[in-house]
């Protein structure tokens, strides 16, 4: 983990700063390895220094690497700033993406005038999105966990139970497996309900012969899981449904097929984006093909139209074609992988053919 | 919840505003029924626009009050703010404590320059702060729901159990009475680990003659709630552990009775921080006596010494003094209170005298 201050201070110097104020809790997490959910930290190449408050203070002893230096604060985390930047101009990085104006304003008001505040969002998230060997290790755990916990849930059936309590039922079972907690709402989404891509889980029984469609993921020693099946139970009432299950399907192989370093999150949306359209759905895959995926569900690098990003060994990003059928049904196939030079590497084991469960 | 967008246009002209731009989504779905995780709201006397994404248009339509006109964003949601707005100058107030700095400037880059951005933070919180009827049954409703809960907890009893387990386990037992979730993750803390205050439950077992921390809360319909209670198992091992109990029992009780309309919430905070310190524990009450609840598990008003508030009837605070002795044991007590005017109504139901569970 020290390395990883030392490769922020070297992307310090290309951005022309100083020192970089770190206040989004994941960065911090991320450089001085505290886990709890008030701290900052400033990194420069004289100081690096550690700001928690008054209930974290004995957890960060415990916590936070041996290079930082520790700082109680009495007030607001930002008033402690000042005291701890050294002497002399300073250019300094903030995470204009995070700081709210009103925060910034009054950093401002607290800063002398040799400081000048610079925006810098993206600098620790450029980082975090090229993993270490270890983190793949962690995500690949938290993903074989979050399978196993979806193989006991199918094993249990389907039909008759709500949206509801199959989601509690898998998330309770990834908890008893050893996540710390679901890495977000899983979504549990039967028949037309699945046609909502973000799908709050009903009351309502899943129902035989329609699609269900569960997204799920695990969260385990920090590290998130993502994945995505859509099942059937039994021979499905809608004509369409197996039709557009294999668009998914393939969709999803030909964009992981097309996974490789030095390519275009922009360009691999397209593999997808390309081969529904074909098929006259292109209006209803209304979201990006993936995200980057680690100590935060959603991350750095994008996958999508709207991506900047060019992909890099290392990143570990979902792949999640999705098809919805406002009404009838939605389908969406969902994996995580990890970019390797020539190709990646699907972490999780689970099959993409259309499993069926009562 | 038509009423709440009228008392909040009320504010506007106070504040000397044309309209709000509403950006934090728990504002959202106070405003609008809304319970999906992207969506603004813009709220005028002649305007009432709700924008969500592509994911959220059906959830929307069955969701959002019919006051407001329902869009769907293209891009990013901020970008839609621009032609959402009525002709004609136009002073918007917006969320400065919410809203990054970067997305503040390029929401300036898209708006034409009849539009004054004009910071205006709080404004739907102050609204939020003071609870209606049914606000008030639907927090109620969740304490009942998380004491149920932990009195099944207590019945498995605590000694041998790690913190983890205990945690789990209580907040399985919220879920299947009906919670959507826990309101924060909950706090099980045994002997020396009880001396933080936010306490992450460990894999060690509960022992025998010391004092355990949980404090944990059920949100239900939206609503949260909030309880702290230290329980003792067996005789206690540390000599001061029942006068430390003791003496926080008593500044919770003189805190309570306290609470009333009118009252700053400073000088309420004081209430219990000057019994602490009168018996040489101020320095182990680092933290507020409490903060307001609702549809957030921390909302104004504030009770602490940082405090600008005054109590309102309607409000709903907890009081939670503690006192926490490193590397010996913690205590702390909470309750939710609803302010009225000559005091206030408890709820929940759990008894605060010691109680001894093995």
């Amino acid at each position: 983990m020290g390395g990883r201050a030392e490769r922020l201070l070297a992307r310090l110097g290309d951005a022309s700063l100083d020192a970089l104020l770190v206040t989004d809790i994941v960065n911090v997490r991320y450089l001085t390895g505290f886990t709890g959910s008030s701290a900052l930290a400033l990194v420069g190449p004289q100081s690096r220094v550690f700001v928690t408050d008054f209930r974290y203070v004995e957890q960060a002893a415990g916590q936070v690497e041996d290079g930082f230096e520790r700082r109680r604060a009495t007030g607001e985390l930002l008033d402690a700033v000042a005291e701890a930047l050294g002497s002399g101009e300073l250019r300094l990085g903030f995470d204009d993406a995070a700081i709210s104006v009103r925060a910034h304003a009054r950093l401002g008001e607290k800063l002398p005038d040799r400081v000048e505040l610079v925006p810098a969002a993206g600098l620790v998230e450029r980082l975090r999105a090229v993993k270490e060997p270890a983190e793949i290790e962690a995500i690949a755990a938290a993903a074989q966990l979050a399978d196993a916990a979806f193989a006991g849930l199918l094993a249990g059936g389907l039909v008759g139970r709500s949206e509801r309590e199959l989601a509690l039922a898998l998330e309770q079972a990834m908890r008893e497996r050893g996540a710390e907690q679901p890495s977000f709402e899983t979504i549990v989404a039967g028949g037309p309900h699945g046609a909502l891509p973000h799908a709050t889980p009903r009351r309502e029984p899943i129902r035989p012969g329609e699609l269900v469609v569960i997204d799920w993921g695990a969260r385990l020693d920090g590290y998130c899981s993502d994945c995505t099946r859509t099942l059937a139970t039994g021979p499905l009432a809608d004509p369409d449904a197996a039709d557009v299950y294999a668009l998914v399907r393939g969709a999803q192989r030909a964009a992981i097929g097309g996974v490789r370093a030095g390519r275009d999150g922009r360009e691999l949306d397209s593999v997808a984006r390309d081969a529904i359209g074909a098929a006259g759905h292109g209006e209803r895959f209304g979201h990006g093909l993936g995200h980057g995926v680690g100590l935060q569900v959603h991350e750095a690098p994008r996958v999508s139209q709207r991506s900047e990003d060019t992909l890099q060994i290392g990143n570990v990003v979902t792949i999640e074609p999705g098809v919805y059928l406002p009404g009838r049904f939605g389908v969406r196939i969902e994996d995580l992988v990890v970019v390797s030079e020539d190709g990646c590497r699907v972490l999780g084991s689970l099959p993409t053919e259309l499993v069926t469960v009562d």
